[in-house]
């Protein structure tokens, strides 16, 4: 078993309720990523679901989780031959954290019949950058759990040079050798920096909601995170992420809708 | 009140609990469209919510709903001062239909950080076409209601002539004059033909997830409605919508993940 699988195992207790204990290794800064949380999520609903493959998760984030025990809560609301609807909900000392929409069903690893090309090219992986290794009494636990290597201009900002637009590209794996399934993708999600710090934004960055779509299992070996927004407007932003496997699959689509952050 | 406001309205029963009334002049073939039955649930969430605006809402369809009496029941799992986060599902004869989650706040008309260009440029409207009549006899009664006024060859499938890749792209506004807002853009992100009709898909193609996010108050005037996918594998295809306003603002951001017809 895997570190990260061990962070994200959910515990049958009954068939309504997963009892889950949120890892001090995922923190952003104290809350705990959201990409992680909906893994734990998963977690739960799949193994209560006669499928196999979450395809398709939305989540609203209520509160920012923090390390310990935790609680999912099921509630199939509807089950079908092709598909099994749950509702979950991720509870924390008797308070609901995030309310979730998940519809399970069985993916096959159909040729598709038709794909759009990646929207934006990436560069080489010897062409792009690393992050500097986190602070060892950094609260970033998250970047110890994963590899991250940016197509260069989109990590500018870091140096004071953003691009001046919403975005984010970088190859992804995790740090312990483990070939991506649907929860890694969960996490690869939201693995990525705010697409706003390369328009400028600074700060958390709370997500309110983030639906995305599991459309293929991924191959093993380096996912291609591609990031970017449309509007940065009124205090909110959208990211949208694509994911796309070695084998150039689209294997992951994801939206955001979030708070831009007071810097 | 326009027939729009009237098809939409929900009634207060009580603080969890509003009546309304399926209009069968929604129908797309028997099922109705899913856009309206948003535009319903939503009614009752903003009624019940101290915030004015629903910024960002996920359903998942489990059931064709019917013309006909309905309920919304709703819970509010968190209010906050910016912003509302209701639970809401759409019931009929004891049955669930629509599972949503919807966050509401108060959006002003700021101008924007940033903006992207939309991701197609239209043509004018003068050299769009509008879909043939609806037959008397049509269950399609959708099409009475609204105005749709098409790029194209977006709209080639339906002489025979698909363009070969998921699209859709026209200019929206209600038959009965109405300014645009929230409600309508509902109905609006749903408006289009199914994209994969235009890379030769075929048949009642049923939404499973609809996520969208209402990014800015729409100006009075037609809707731009532009419409892409980047994926058709598994029985499975995305569907984005992106809506423009007629002051070029972009107003709303739609994906949905739906089941290829079977023709």
């Amino acid at each position: 078993m895997t570190k990260f699988d061990e962070a994200t195992a959910a515990i049958r207790v009954d068939e309504t309720t997963y009892d889950v204990c949120l890892d001090t290794g995922y923190s952003i800064g104290g809350p705990l990523n959201g990409g992680y949380l909906m893994a734990v999520l998963l977690r739960a609903v799949v193994d209560a679901s006669p499928h196999e493959h979450p395809v398709t998760t939305g989540v609203q984030f209520l509160r920012a989780a923090r390390p310990g025990p935790a609680q999912v809560r099921l509630e199939q609301v509807k089950t079908g031959r092709t598909a099994t609807m749950t509702r979950a909900t991720l509870v924390q000392d008797g308070e609901s954290f995030i309310e979730g929409l998940v519809t399970t069903a069985t993916l096959g690893d159909a040729v598709p019949d038709w794909t759009d090309e990646p929207s934006v090219a990436m560069p080489p992986i010897e062409e792009c950058v690393s992050l500097p290794a986190p602070k060892t009494e950094s609260n970033m636990t998250l970047n110890a759990q994963m590899e991250l290597v940016f197509d260069p201009p989109t990590i500018g900002w870091l140096d004071g040079r953003p691009t001046g637009r919403p975005e984010a590209r970088a190859y992804f794996r995790l740090a312990e050798p483990q070939d991506p399934d649907p929860y890694v993708l969960a996490l690869a999600v939201d693995a990525l920096p705010p697409v706003v710090f390369s328009a400028g934004g600074r700060g958390w960055a709370p997500t309110v909601d983030l639906t995305w779509h599991l459309r293929a299992l991924p191959a093993p070996g380096w996912l291609t995170l591609i990031g970017g927004g449309r509007l940065i407007s009124d205090g909110w932003f959208d990211e949208d992420v694509e994911v796309w496997d070695s084998a150039g699959r689209l294997v992951a689509q994801s939206r955001q809708l979030a708070r831009v952050g007071r810097g």
